[in-house]
């Protein structure tokens, strides 16, 4: 349920919704506003209340109920776009934010090679894999901690902020010790206890949307970081699992709209995974970006054939930069800079 | 397999290509391209049959087996961009084009308001369907003979190219009489009967991606207009079916560069279909342009609120207006105009 | 609309809801059970009308809407299971009734040789492809008129109805003239003019499941036959494409239970197109069966690795003798026989 | 890369083959059958080795290259099935074994009533579950602590062994402590840190398919346990994601022949949560078995209109008995017993 108090109201009429919400055995969300205060009433038996309730309290101006299953994602509990800020980068603003680099971290020199070309092509936030979650137990599973390590040695040298994947929910803060932005990966979009302790950690997330997850439960897992009162989440679409075979996934980029239209969060696409081949991500990035999303995350590799990870769909340091003017025209012609 | 001539081999050589593909009981297709002449030996047995047997015939430069199951539609056939030309309007060119109008006819009033409306704002060909597929069989089915002549109407009064839908295999020269791109609907884009007919009648063709048919399918289905010597197609994305239940359908704007890739034949996308609410439509047709399509089918209706098919998703005359603006902006980013 | 009447009405109260219909521009179905009769309201705009305005006519005991898109093969409309009689074969019954034959007619011998063993082994109905859609121009299309004739020689030769597929609207009396049972092949379950062509000729149909079709639009796709007046129509699930891809179709088993819920049709099961592979046909035709279905639809054929089509999918003949006897164990175990 | 020895060799020639590969950097899995021990090779660059590298050795019979991305899963490695002790239960024999249960211990008295219901209907396992992945964070997570200590109580009272399932890596020790066997479920099925930890457990693990999984992906993640050298692993189908609306997911019966084939592992199906509604439950149930499970995974509740969780999917105590008693019926007719 969405209470939304009245202009101007003071603390005490915000407290007795929340006192009201607690003694019925809720919890309770605020969205504070420029110009008015929603409390979000929430549990899994609010439909056994009437609105009533809380609407006689004083200082409520209305009283709605959410029928989506994700309530603290939605616009009804806040209306204007989230902008997330990392390191000095806003992500949902006015720009278009571009993230890049490779798909795992392999040694010192591929690492700072590759950092050192995208920042340079205009890349805001370096990309960098330590964790990787591999389909089989016998591939490579990242360098790890070195990974880390290696990692915020780029961050320190470049200045550039840093995201990469953290997959055990008792490596948060190991991770957060060398990311700006903590990402939960595709296949990990519904562990939940991994959700609940990234949430709890108050780091910037990067939550990519599950390969077979509905936009609804990809918001509704949104929840259950908002829910810790992290409310600096950045969505992903990495594209889903259909028949469509001559591609890795295909990249939906009708969630595009459909997630602007329903959610205050703001919105990245992946076109590298969705892809899974060079060739194919300039004209996906392109229809990203005009179809209004905030960002990219692009894998670029400085010598994509020998990558441990995902070589095919990598973009070489000179595709890369190449791909980012093309990116500016389409930014500008939508309103937007990169 | 495909047979490449000599560039400058004369008339006798590519015969006797084609006389010795016919005694092994082949089918053939020629490619007259620009500086060489390719020859295409189709049949579901060609794999049976060396490629010597062809590669030691007088002019014969390389011979190749093509893997795929589509042949005609292959680049491998045929290497630059087909370009089909309808009234004057080139698809496939530099330019973007769209194709706008209702999606049924209704009455002389709606379809005329309507052709004015998009012509004026910049729209090349109008669209209007007078036979219409329903799924139930007591919806709305079109108006039919009476449709068809309205499109005739409006065709000479705005003097605008009209693409309408044909669907019983016998009606094709009754549709083609008011037509100038004859539509192949999703539903039917493997009913070969209709297809056969279709490319027998030599007229520019919409074939629409069947919403559950991989684009290897599509192209194979392609293949069906082709192999009678209709090389006037015209592909239409127009949404695939997945678990995805936000929208009606997924718009896979992937199938734009994979297209491109893999065949000569132009490209056009149908924003309309694929997001069946009118909302979503701005953002996804924005993204086809950007992907690099040589065209769209936009759904346009004078007073949408009173469709009697599909009204959810059809602009407004003055939402389609801005919507051109927009395009026009995008289209130039990409290198095109619209 | 479904206006139920009450028992023992006379021929004026039933006519009289009929005549109120028509007046209203609706179409109308009835169904003569054999303790009540109920007519069935039809056309797009029967939600603008108020079920007062049938209620109150003399003899009709209830009105109720049907919110699901079929209205004439829903359970509201008709309660009890429709039995479709073929040649003394009664499918909807208790017998559990298996159609077996090659893929496509490929020769006399070939064809006498598997109608023969499949009637030996017990299947009740011959099924065999004359006319095949096919994914490529270039792949053989089936015998056509010569496989019908093939046809009609072995249902006389073995006293054994036909099964075979229509393509063409315009060849329905053709290929009725050598079958028993129309079928409509799972590409062509929403070609409306086939379907509206084949309900005409008030043949027993097989109706395909089209391959991404949801059960929902299967059953209006029915509603196509029924609307014509033929309710001898069987129903055939053929399995759905997902994304799974270590077999051809995923054999919707699911299918079973739920067309049986809200549909009085027939419905057998096609394990050989759903499969691709012959080893995974015993599973899941078993599967079937247990699962509750009428029927089967088995691919034999005398030769598997010399057929022209399907070859993969196909038993041997002794293979099918050994599936039926397992079949006949598990028929038994649900109360039927085989 | 498999190696396999010959008959009757001694222990140096397996060890000179396991010292070799651990020589190369790779790791070995041994599968000591009844009459000869085969060697897997595992890493991801087996393909840089020659098999001749390994064939020398003295004592190999045979090295062949397994190109699934599964190793330890496949049949390649241990063409034996399978079979899971737990208990004095056999999971993998004759036997189909049922495992039944409410979706979540709620009280005491609902999961004692439910226990002493299974057992007499003929269960042989209890199912319940402790933690619940719940798509919303605001939904009832299960009873947690307080749940497996009901469970706990409930294995002792009525000596059946207990299935639940564990979400948190960290928690692995804690639900082994009340239960017999472990459940990874759907969601969890590519949390790799998860399989790890269960697989080190050494415990009987119930491995559900993630419900957009290829069967390829589901058994390479069965490779995470078997790696650990956990070989008490049993498979358990519960449905995928597909278009159709009617169901919550589709089963895939499909793959019972398909995991038979290329899998040594033993095989259950959960037909509740596939189906999401009780009536279709039986018929999938029956499906289940005819196609050659191994056992069922079924959802029974005392009082299903009460329950927190999937309420709309459990049976009835005395539907599941009279579930059971059909059951019997096909398993005989199958060659098994229940």
């Amino acid at each position: 349920m969405i209470v939304e108090m009245a202009k101007g109201v003071g603390v005490e009429e915000v407290d007795g919704v929340v006192q009201r919400a607690k003694a019925l055995g809720f919890q309770v969300q605020l969205n504070l506003g420029t110009d008015k205060i929603v409390v979000a009433i929430l549990g899994g038996h609010t439909g056994q209340v009437s609105t009533d309730t809380f609407a006689v309290l004083p200082g409520v101006e209305s009283v709605t109920r959410i029928m989506k299953p994700y309530k603290l994602a939605s616009r009804e509990f806040k209306s204007e776009n989230t902008v997330v800020s990392v390191g000095g980068v806003e992500i949902g603003g006015e720009r278009v934010v571009v993230m890049a680099g490779p798909c795992a971290v392999e040694s010192e020199a591929q690492l700072m090679e590759a950092a050192e070309a995208v920042k340079e092509a205009g890349a805001a936030v370096l990309r960098g894999g330590a964790f990787k979650p591999r389909t089989s137990p016998f591939s490579f599973q990242g360098l790890e901690e070195k990974g880390l390590e290696l990692l915020a040695k780029a961050r320190e040298r470049f200045q550039i902020p840093v995201v990469t994947e953290v997959v055990d929910p008792h490596d948060v803060d190991l991770v957060a010790g060398a990311a700006d932005i903590l990402q939960v990966g595709a296949r990990n979009m519904q562990n939940f206890t991994l959700l609940t302790n990234v949430g709890k950690s108050q780091r910037p997330v990067l939550l990519k949307r599950g390969f077979s997850s509905t936009i609804t439960e990809w918001l509704t897992a949104a929840d259950y970081l908002l829910a810790e009162g992290n409310n600096q989440v950045i969505l992903c679409e990495r594209g889903i699992r259909t028949f469509e075979d001559s591609i890795r996934f295909s990249l939906d980029v009708t969630s595009v709209p459909v997630v602007k239209k329903f959610s205050h969060l703001p919105l990245i696409v992946d076109p590298s995974h969705a892809a899974g081949h060079y060739s194919l991500v300039p004209a996906l990035a392109k229809a990203a970006v005009a179809a209004g999303v905030d960002g990219l995350l692009i894998e670029v590799h400085p010598n994509p054939k020998e990558a441990l990870v995902d070589g095919l769909q990598s973009l070489t340091l000179s595709d890369f930069a190449q791909l980012m003017e093309e990116l500016r025209s389409i930014a500008k012609a939508v309103g937007r800079y990169l």
